[in-house]
């Protein structure tokens, strides 16, 4: 068995000393928690209050959020505060009761999507809107067949685990599961085509073993894999791939959907294709937990005439509210717009960092989903893991939070909130250069 | 393939009448949400407000909740209302950052079972528990084989719902899980005796097909089977045998958990056995999404230490302020003996009822989770689904909500919140004897 620090970025225990009451706390979620949870950061952070774009630790300390992509429109935005400590106090029941906001909240969120897609049924985590996602993609093709890539994650429950191959060597693949590279546009020139080539050998490798392919699921942008946003349109003929072979294509838009990219309300849209099954999640509550799968309505339908789907929380009136008040936000304060300004802010900032600092050897991303990957020889391009984990803790200690992905585990991962503003940006730049400078 | 309504109570179209809006309302969800949503009653409800142990209409009309038990404390409970108005202004991150509240909800919480279990994990489900539950128990044993009763629900996530056959036949069990008869007390006298010897054959024929079994999971009142409580202790030679074939033994206590047998807190205390693992979700926090597993320490080992388990919204702390809340009310305001009393009081009136109308054949259950057998011959036991139908629909036109169960449909099921006082009981009882006067 291999050590079981897959995540990039884990806390590990004796690596670094903690202060007395962070040694506590650690103590008590080892004896209350048991051993499968994980926290980041060589030394963890203790956070009691959130506003905006800050965290606060006990002492009052604030820290500059450039990660959380769940609490997108900033920690307790108040009017997405408002929305939930309103609906609370009236009613959360269930979907086998009529509900108008349930109806009226699918029908503006499916209007930001392509008119081919007409369903959105709600669940409560990413996890089981990839999950609910598979079973109607499975009933549809009647295949098993599934290509992820090979850092990819998709989520936690048993069947979404089997092809989220980022959770580590220690939790198998389905033997229905075939992975791909990642879109590496740091390292090919032929992304489009060498990635079309993969699914191709894989869609012909699952046939070799009698497995009909269901399904190529992807990130709008390529997140655990190493924030690979490649360029517009690579991934259509990946998806013409699947579709000819009776397959469909899920975007996963866990990551990369709602205004992240700052390009369009998802990620698939830079890619000119329409996917079959779109799966939504962290931020569509602002923190309040509700998920949500879209479907082409034909799709849908053979899942529909065999099985019936309920979730007891996913899209009650409260889950409904706050997802609404999300979307009030996101167009009242152009956050779309600002996340494409203050990324391309981000982005140029940390490029003209990369022409002192030679370990950042490529920056990438989209919008306010970025990511920098840190290398120890440029002409090489050789991942540079302990170099990126320095830098991840060094920003931590000057009070920034970002994290790390990648197979190689080398890549900054940096998803600020979506109302982050140019002041917060040049913290950001500057400190990353602050620790970039003491790291060489 | 079979007719897809395998859910009792389950609306369907054309059956009855149905008023301008009402059908309006159906036809948009039908266009927005698709086809695989199920509402209940012939005549489906709409509710805009919900308060204690009412639901409110648009017109005004109440409706006396004898069926909810997600709202376990009452609609908008305002402790738990003002719980989660409070702490969604403060924090909601995860758990990859230290937070007291999630540490102190999980201590005692844990402190209110055998002291055998000793960690808990947070999820957002009771899918999302019961889908971990496995993974956990399969990591720990080795195997793969599951063993449910014949009608039971676990959940909806692609593994969960292949040992959940009371989601049809149309979807399909997995190749790994095997049925037992449920354990119906109103049928055998030698419930423990029949169920053992099902379970043990079950392991048998597991291990006939290569399978090693890996666990057993029942509700601590079997639920979608039909409410049957059992006598108090049958099930602990069936623990036993799964034990010795190597298996575990899981608790599901979605339903019977948070005191609602007015016995104990956990519906599997009346079996004198402790579990292996325990699974909870619905009313852990009156509506919020919150859900989870306890463990004991040496079972949850070996999933520990190969893999890691994160749920973005799984024990944040808005979450776990609901229910902190949750647990507070039960508390003070002894919901476990009012679930007693008044269970006992509605009992009691049902089995007073009985003595005048012939089609109640069974009055079942403990606490505030009844089971009502509806027959047409009770020399026969001979269920009569079309009559559980009509009193269900005629209760719903009487402005009193339960709902129905079991594999011959026929089971009126009754899970009032623990809030339910006499004098709702009381309305219970006359207008399901008005009901059933009206039905012969």
């Amino acid at each position: 068995m291999k050590t079981q620090e897959a995540m990039v970025n884990a806390f590990i225990e004796g690596a670094a000393e903690l202060d007395e009451a962070t040694a506590a706390l650690i103590a008590q979620r080892k004896a209350l928690l048991g051993p499968a949870y994980r926290l980041m950061y060589e030394r963890p952070l203790h956070f009691v209050r959130g506003e905006g774009v800050w965290l606060y630790d006990p002492d009052g300390n604030a820290y500059l959020d450039a990660y959380n992509n769940v609490t997108s429109v900033g920690h307790c935005h108040p009017k997405v505060v408002e929305a939930i400590r309103r609906q609370v106090g009236i009613l959360a029941t269930n979907t086998r009761y009529l509900h108008g906001a349930v109806l009226d909240y699918a029908r503006r969120l499916l209007a930001t999507m392509p008119s081919e897609i007409g369903h959105l049924m709600f669940t409560c985590t990413g996890s089981d809107a990839n999950d609910l996602a598979v079973r109607i993609a499975q009933a549809h093709t009647g295949g098993k067949g599934i290509i992820v890539t090979e850092t990819a994650y998709h989520g936690i429950t048993q069947a979404v685990s089997e092809f989220s191959p980022s959770l580590g060597e220690n939790v198998d693949l389905g033997v229905h599961v075939r992975t791909v590279p990642a879109p590496d546009s740091y390292r090919s020139e032929n992304v489009a085509e060498e990635f079309t080539a993969a699914v191709r050998a894989a869609i012909g490798d699952l046939r070799r073993h009698g497995i009909k392919p269901a399904l190529l699921i992807c990130d709008g942008i390529f997140a655990s894999d190493g924030v690979f946003d490649g360029p517009a349109g690579f991934l259509k003929r990946a998806v013409d791939a699947i579709r000819e072979a009776g397959g469909l294509y899920i975007a996963d838009e866990v990551q990369s959907g709602f205004a992240r990219t700052g390009e369009a309300m998802w990620g698939f849209q830079r890619h000119g294709v329409v996917p079959d099954l779109v799966t939504m999640g962290k931020p569509m509550g602002n923190g309040f937990p509700v998920a949500g799968v879209a479907a082409r309505p034909e799709v849908l339908a053979d899942f529909g005439a065999k099985a019936r789907y309920f979730n007891t929380f996913g899209g009650n009136a409260v889950a409904v509210a706050a997802a609404s008040a999300v979307l009030d936000v996101i167009e009242e304060e152009g956050l779309l717009e600002n996340a494409r300004t203050i990324g391309r802010h981000i982005k140029e900032g940390f490029q003209a960092l990369a022409g002192r600092h030679a370990c950042l050897g490529d920056v990438r991303g989209a919008g306010l989903f970025l990511g920098v990957e840190i290398v120890s020889d440029r002409a090489g391009k050789t991942p540079d893991a302990a170099a990126a984990t320095r830098i991840i803790n060094g920003l931590r200690d000057e009070n920034v939070l970002i994290s790390g992905c990648a197979k190689a585990a080398n890549v900054l991962k940096i998803r600020p909130p979506l109302v982050f503003t140019r002041e917060n940006a040049d913290e950001l730049i500057t400190k990353l250069d602050l620790v970039l400078q003491r790291l060489s």
